[in-house]
């Protein structure tokens, strides 16, 4: 018999790049692995993991919130409530009762759609954020947004030669779902020099661009705020970016996940594209993504998200749900997940106190970190970063000498990898880089979370590797 | 602006069908929700979902492991083991202690082939099983086996011509996976007069006349014990079928969920063909899937499972992370559900008594459901029913009379959906007709679930349905 060969897979699979879990984070695992050893030889003590915005990671510092995780142990085990009463406030027995009666068991499969309560929950949230109603009929309850964007992006792809607005750099979701399923990204590129703004003259220039190359571009893809940029839109640009919809018959894919992740709300506030598009009246099909695995809630484990779909026709709807169905529903854990996010407790509530307590740290904290880091990025040699409004990263831009890109070359690396891989290797820090997510040819960067604590050590770290490397090539 | 159409979508999504959560559960929904008012008007005052195999839901009976929600209350809020030091046995203290040094907070993303401790937990449960070696480095860990399957099939399928062997009838996911990714499913026929038997001539002439059709078969999906048969394969078949694999270079695709959903083990026994590829040193490449989902479990909400890669090369299985990177990782309350599965309380730990009555219990209700169930639909006139020895279902042929297929075809339906939709609408109970499942031209089944409690009203009114359609038809 013949074996099982990569030549006889799916030729799509191969195009397939991830680089947030790719060579950086398999060696960084090896690594970690090789520290359980008493002689490992290695010139570090731990791994960092700075690749992945995953904020309750081991050795991180963003703690759960209380109140998710005591609903979410009531609904394991509602017997809890009788065996120690003492061990939940009042409004957290009661979520859990209300949950309970409508969902019964979390052993059991969900609507497919999600749970009706919960999208109500959802619906609420967002009429409230936007000042616009919201249908519980037209939001979907997803594993984390990367599913719903999965999803969407393998309906929207009716041939090879069906395109995606994607920003460069992107978050590599949308390049590797493209690649999938067999679709063309079209990139257009944010201005760095701008602090990474979006233009709609260069989105213009990309559809013209991609119209020559014989491209149907189907949707446009934003991330606000930005991954890996951490860039905020402002209102008028995202009013621009709705009337190119219009113009063009786009579907704008709104990746929104990072919405509560602001550092400086009262200058860089967070506008929901739903919002606009309900002001303006506007008939463009949008879909937007929320997920609870960042802002102050964090729960990547959970696998927990929506999105909400704005002017797509029940027709369309039967279709996403007919699709959904097939991988029967979302985890119960993540839909859970999603009610306490959208339905925090309110002040007078017994869990309000605490929870405002977890969350204003969790927001400060991150503000005042990657402020820190922005400004020491800054100050080393060849070293240039925007200090980001928004998400959880920067995205700091490295000059590289001619030296030191033979050398990668001679490594068979592109040059930010043969950078981020000496990194690692000297200093147990995982990042990414910039080649994974998109820059100008001739350009490196690399993105690195902004949730490590020691701030001092971390950041010294990368400062002492910055200038060995620079001395060195 | 255009308006976003069907016709500007994905064709492929349009030829997608999954009958389990199609017309009839979406009619159930409605129903449940008119049920709400005082009005209804409905001839029956609940609705019973038959139509899935969700052991946890609402009005069933199968309550979840008391053991496993428990370690997972204590990784939702680990300070519960002090706060509520009474409420939990030592060895779920333990257990949660062991899972929580390992994998830290819930809340975040694991390793994208899952949690390492847990598959080594795995890797331990099938060596035990089987008297063979597992290696967790060959073990995924999926949000249900579903993702597994998708994931393998959307691999496997390199042009519309590449072709999958799928019984007939057979659990949807797998043709409307094929439909989603462009393959094409290679049908074979399941024998009802010999207890849903596989027979390889069978599989044989699909092979041919694909062969002939300019199909390229890659694999061979055997559900095994069956879904929605119940059949269960003799080792003697199981070999033969392996040979097959051999003899045609198919990959074998196991879908093995049901392996502890036994209800006579002494005469109808599970082997896995895992199991019976070491015995023979077979080369073929093997995935074997299994699930929380389904058995004693019964975790539906979880979203837990796993699958094993045998004689599967590393760089396939480099392939096989890649993607399942791009989702991040399975949920962690599936992981844990998948912990706690495979490595129960022993004989000794202070969980032991009641873990074991509480799946005795499960056990023995469905056996002996199953078995008064096929007893008496067998005693209805025009009503055939293979007695199922495993999994969760039974597969009634009923024969409709020339008025009825009329009726049916003059309400624009399958016969069979014609009479599930009048059953759904005049008693309550939810099935799934035989079309979403396959079967031969000119017959008639319907796929129930034998989860239901009050055996007596509920086939109660299976029986009296029946004979009033006959009557009327």
């Amino acid at each position: 018999m013949r074996p099982l060969s990569v030549n006889s897979l799916n030729p799509a699979i191969l195009n397939v790049q991830y680089a947030v879990r790719g060579e950086l984070a398999i060696k960084a695992e090896e690594h970690r692995n090789s520290l359980k050893q008493p002689n490992h030889g290695l010139p570090f003590n731990k791994v960092i993991s700075s690749n992945i915005g995953n904020p309750q990671q081991k050795g991180l510092d963003q703690p759960p919130i209380t109140f998710t995780r005591q609903v979410a142990a009531l609904m394991e085990y509602p017997a809890l409530a009788e065996l120690a009463p003492n061990a939940f406030p009042q409004d957290v027995i009661a979520r859990a009762k209300e949950l309970y009666e409508e969902i019964g068991s979390i052993g059991a499969y969900s609507h497919s759609q999600g749970v009706p309560l919960i999208r109500q929950s959802v619906a609420n949230f967002i009429a409230e954020r936007d000042g616009y109603p919201s249908d519980p009929a037209h939001i979907f309850l997803t594993g984390g947004a990367s599913a719903g964007v999965s999803l969407l992006i393998s309906m929207l792809i009716s041939s090879p030669n069906s395109g995606i607005l994607i920003p460069i750099p992107q978050y590599p979701l949308y390049t590797a779902t493209l690649a999938q399923h067999h679709g063309t990204a079209v990139p257009y590129h944010l201005d760095e020099s701008s602090d990474w703004s979006t233009s709609v003259a260069e989105i213009e220039a990309a559809l013209e661009k991609a119209k020559k190359d014989g491209i149907e571009t189907k949707a446009l893809v934003i991330i606000n705020p930005g991954n890996p940029t951490g860039a905020l839109l402002d209102e008028a640009t995202q009013e621009k970016l709705i009337h190119l919809c219009e113009k063009h018959s786009l579907v704008l894919l709104a990746d929104e996940v990072y919405q509560t992740n602001l550092h400086h709300p009262d200058t860089h506030p967070f506008t929901s594209f739903k919002k606009l598009v309900c002001k303006l009246n506007s008939p463009i099909a949008l879909v937007s993504f929320h997920s609870i695995s960042k802002g102050v809630s964090g729960e990547c484990g959970r696998r927990g998200g929506y999105f909400e779909c704005t002017n797509i026709s029940d027709e369309i709807m039967a279709l996403i749900y007919k699709m959904v169905s097939v991988g029967l529903c979302p985890p119960l854990s993540g839909q859970i997940g999603v009610d306490t996010m959208v339905r925090p407790p309110k002040p007078g509530d017994e869990s309000y106190a605490l929870w405002k307590q977890e969350t204003d740290t969790t927001h400060k904290v991150l503000a005042q970190r990657t402020q820190v880091m922005a400004e020491r990025l800054n100050k080393l040699p060849g070293v240039s970063c925007v200090d980001s409004p928004g998400a959880l990263y920067l995205y700091p831009k490295i000059d590289l000498s001619d030296k030191a890109i033979a050398a990668a070359k001679k490594a068979g690396k592109e040059p930010d990898a043969f950078y981020a891989l000496a990194l690692l290797d000297q200093t147990g820090i995982c990042v990414v880089p910039g080649s994974g997510f998109g820059q100008k040819q001739g350009e490196f960067h690399y993105r690195l979370t902004c949730l490590c604590p020691g701030v001092e050590e971390y950041v010294g770290a990368l400062e002492k590797f910055h200038l060995d490397f620079s001395k060195k090539y």
